[in-house]
């Protein structure tokens, strides 16, 4: 399994033992997360640069990756999501950059695993 | 002076301030603040909308109203803001709430300002 | 209207506009928050407790003073809030003391209104 | 050595190596957090789970581990753990679902390492 | 009284309430906030300077203040205030601007009250 | 390789295929972090103390350990650190011990390294 399988394989594996334990507000934040991204008056697109940005300013890598594979899936391109880097990490402060790091090596996995 | 000019009017008399210190790094920072909101891969609607939230979700008041007030300008519409707030709220979680209470009174301030 | 009257009026008009946006993700996060506080495996009392001192943590002022009103309502003394409050500057470090002035002061006035 | 065992044992060994730096503020901030745990107005175990919660909303994985360690000595029931890790979560947002994951995993870990 | 005054009168009266309640905690991360930043292997204006920048980065302006206050106090130079705001500012990203406007403000009256 | 070695690599690497994006933000950015640590009306010195306990108080183990590496090209003794590392305790709270830990285990490492 590649870094992206293994990511995601742990995410699939885990969200499911959390909505077995059968909690009602943790099942409707799950739901909520669904709904939230969908497409509205904003497209899909600009709410996965949303969802990666919050991630990134609020330097989660786990949430970086999941929504660096929403815009890979919503075929954002490199300069698309260095502008979305870009803000992040101005707003964010040089604190983001280890996360920039990472986030860039994750976003050219994805690119490399299309090929 | 309503709110928004009094926000406004303290915004630009401070930054002279901080700018006339003549500090290097700080005088690069602000300028980089310009650029990078500016239409380029994304355009600056959307670059406005990741400023707005990422704002929300570190929970800074003075940004928010910063970015809404941009967004105003944008002409983004009530939907598109609401939609924005909710993907700030479910990211950050209830914490964000007092923000986005008063990020709604300052949209309102900014259309009844428009009349 | 006393600081405790101001705050609940604020709180009760601003929630209801943005109710009043009629957005799904928002209703429901509103909705989840009365859910989540409720007696369950755990009492309300004890969640009131992690609601304070987890806005404490977190240093929104406006979350505290919430927590700190439903706390009284569950009858807390002030040894326990006393207890809370130390662990919360104990996790959070000395950056949370600001916010435990504002949090003294406020449960102050909760038990003065009630005299 | 099983997971459980190398959270604690480089726990302890690096706690050992602060504290033989015999730094005065540092060794009294490690005893308060003895004290501070300990039964008084509120009962050790509702600072357990206070302990636990905030760990989450700061988004501490190994905060989180310790606290759900001292949970697990307390004798906490599955259902109280899913309430504390259901609060935690609405309050500090979808940015606290990764270690909600970890968080989970770690209290299976504790359960079946008692068997 | 000017807004020096108040701030440090307001800070006085409640640390007074709040070392009233007797809480053992509470009163020795008070007393840790004394030892801490005194001569020692570190001068005490460079620990002034990382209260004032930690404070930033943390943004918490309440805590600016008083480190802008201590720093005054060590009397540092406009140009050392400067160069510390413009690393707090890097480091933090432009969410910590707001701040830095308001710790402007606050050192400017510092200067102004000791003319 | 080395743990500071492996760090300092991936560090090298990645920072290298960020600026090979070519995005003007970020390469100014990179760029700022470079001059605002140089000598100028603070040492360096001083600098690097700020961004370690910056570092440490936003939790980012990764900016930890780079600042800790200039700390040790500084000369900067034990007990500077640990007064560094107590102060930034104190300010952020219990919940920086892990990454207290960690910038331990990185600080003996950078001292054995230089045998």
């Amino acid at each position: 399994m590649n870094e992206i399988e293994k990511f995601n394989d742990y995410r699939s594996k885990m969200n499911e033992k959390i909505l077995a334990s059968d909690n009602k507000v943790i099942k409707r934040i799950f739901n909520l997360d669904t709904n939230a991204f969908s497409d509205g008056a904003l497209t899909s697109k600009t709410k996965e640069l949303i969802g990666l940005t919050c991630s990134m300013v609020l330097r989660c890598d786990d949430c970086v990756k999941y929504h660096l594979g929403k815009c890979f899936e919503q075929g954002l391109s490199d300069d698309e999501i260095n502008e979305a880097f870009s803000i992040a990490t101005l707003i964010g402060g040089t604190i983001v950059i280890p996360h920039l790091r990472r986030a860039t090596e994750f976003w050219e996995l994805l690119k490399e695993s299309n090929v």
